[in-house]
């Protein structure tokens, strides 16, 4: 049912990639359950997951994708407002393996499927193998009737760029250029990739990530557009803050960027949690070979900024930290006229990122 | 997203099962893949299930459900048109486990969600497990965000019954009274099900059924309703026919029969082939301990009956027997708006069933 479109590009097409805060029709997650990353059997991170589903679906309908053993267990979790539907996976991160949904003037939709190798394939890729996650976006394509764009030669993530809906995009450096995705192909040929798949003129490039072990430093981590001129953040003062570095010269950068359109960007400070979230000697993690290791002290990456934009809502981390109030009152200055909404979200940090990650909206055509 | 309806039956809240000769959204239809039940690792009987798919397309959008292991295939073998999804399965017969959608006047949609245990659980049933077969109803429903009434303590398939649309409901005594099924209830409680369920007034009997070691004796290959006050039913005065009694003992049944309306059933005669399709013996059927054995011989249940009707077609089995053009003709007769699209399912019926079996449709609400 969903097409597989050959010989042209979305921005040939008329297809560009909506801004997260323009109007969304549902939202996809997929239900965690792998012992080796998720503590506990999973239990604490499905909790945290359902958490997020129930406060996203006061603003949007989620639809919550979930394995074959997981099935009646998620179905039982989760409330019944939730469309729960069976799709094989090999983890939960449905912002970087599923499709990025693109739409047109007339009110179509359509969306890309990117190559997906686990963040650096056998470079430096978390997992092996990765099958089953790079066949989701096409999957879901297949479930809404969706035509799709493949780019079997092209790597790429949900996680690693955001747009402005107005021709621009912003992404890292450290992530789009790592070796591990397209080590064939130059700047300027990722530059002009994103620019006929996402429909966009100019390509905004910030250095470092905070997460150089997992993701190799997704922007979704330090940055997004809030509004049309206007993104967002992290920033710290406190030298000491492992992501100090990275939290500085983004925002330096991005204080002397323009956009497309030729704005200056205005950018707004968000916060950091002072006490870092850190794995625990205890937590029962499964043993397997070719995973990454979670070790005793590991700094998590525990970032405010990957939180949600769902229609008239924003779905924000909480860690149980000082600072989780003050970030729900600068997230709220950037959005005076959505609900902001907390939730607890220290369990999916443990398993390598958050509400933003585990998310993909599906915009209204 | 589906709800599980407590505390009321379908006739209490006003919904009624449509005739198939309603209006349809779409058909379900689960990929074949079974190695110890279709030959030659199922090759050929996905080569049928596709062009089955494909005549059902032309009248009404087909979505094929398809496991973990089979999806690349399935949607590489099918035509795009096509929609493929992911869902688990113990086998391909979408009418036996699938829902039975039934609908209200003010346009809404519903389904019973039947106990499935594989056609008589561990008294004769065909394998074992089934319980991923007997989630399949849920999971159609989860997926077409439809409201559900599960009868847990209830066993039917949707193969063992037809509906007028107009109060009655046509099943047979070997099925319906098998040990295997809901021994537990009296006829009479079994037809306070059906009216419940259903929304029926009243349950016509039929006896033996054609099949008795594989489904014991579904309806849907010896009878249905083609019209208000109208049933077809197989018939041969061929005394050698394995199938003369049941056929002559349907057909005489049926000519006395008056439906709720209080009309007499007017009946169509359908002919059986004139040879018996045969299993072979160099067939290559996997050896599973507690699955139905295929051996040299075994006669296959290929009735013209088990066609689908759905909305301008007839979809029709054909056997390359010297009766395949009679039978298309005589449905012509049953249905002369209807276009009748024949196809050769000899491989489906070599698995223990044909095109109804493996169908199942969705009513337009």
């Amino acid at each position: 049912m969903s097409k597989r479109i050959i010989g042209s590009t979305p921005k040939q097409d008329g297809y560009r990639m909506p801004a997260e805060f323009e109007a969304q029709d549902q939202v996809f997650m997929i239900w965690p359950e792998r012992s080796d990353n998720w503590r506990n059997g999973g239990k604490p991170a499905q909790e945290a997951f359902s958490n997020v589903a129930a406060a996203i679906n006061q603003f949007t309908p989620v639809t919550m994708l979930v394995s074959r053993a997981q099935y009646q267990n998620a179905r039982y979790q989760l409330p019944e407002e939730i469309r729960v539907l069976e799709m094989s996976n090999n983890d939960s991160w449905v912002r970087d393996c599923g499709p990025t949904f693109i739409i047109n003037d007339k009110g179509e939709i359509r969306a890309n499927d990117w190559a997906f190798n686990a963040w650096g394939g056998l470079v430096d890729g978390l997992y092996f193998p990765w099958d089953q996650d790079d066949l989701v976006a096409q999957k879901v394509c297949e479930l809404e009737r969706v035509d799709s764009y493949r780019t079997s030669d092209f790597v790429l993530e949900g996680g690693s760029f955001h747009v402005d809906g107005e021709g621009t995009v912003l992404t890292t450096e450290m992530c789009l250029l790592s070796e591990g995705r397209n080590p064939h192909m130059s700047r300027v040929g990722i530059e002009d990739m994103l620019k006929s798949h996402l429909n966009v003129e100019k390509v905004l490039w910030l250095g470092d990530g905070i997460d150089p072990d997992e993701t190799n430093g997704h922007v979704d981590d330090i940055a997004c557009f809030v509004a049309p001129g206007e993104a967002a953040c992290i920033y710290t003062e406190d030298t000491n803050s492992p992501f100090y570095e990275a939290a500085q010269d983004a925002y330096h950068r991005l204080s002397e960027m323009t956009d497309a359109k030729g704005r200056q960007l205005k950018i707004h400070k968000l916060c950091c949690p002072i006490k870092n979230v850190t794995i625990k000697g205890d937590f029962k993690i499964d043993s397997v070979e070719g995973t990454l290791p979670r070790e005793d002290g590991d700094i998590c990456i525990a970032s405010y900024m990957n939180f949600l934009i769902t229609n008239g809502g924003v779905i924000v981390p909480q860690y149980g930290d000082e600072n989780d109030a003050l970030a729900l009152r600068q997230i709220q200055e950037m959005f005076p006229d959505k609900e902001i909404v907390g939730v607890n979200t220290v369990e999916i940090v443990y398993g390598g990122g958050n509400i933003h990650c585990i998310t993909q909206q599906q915009p209204s055509a």
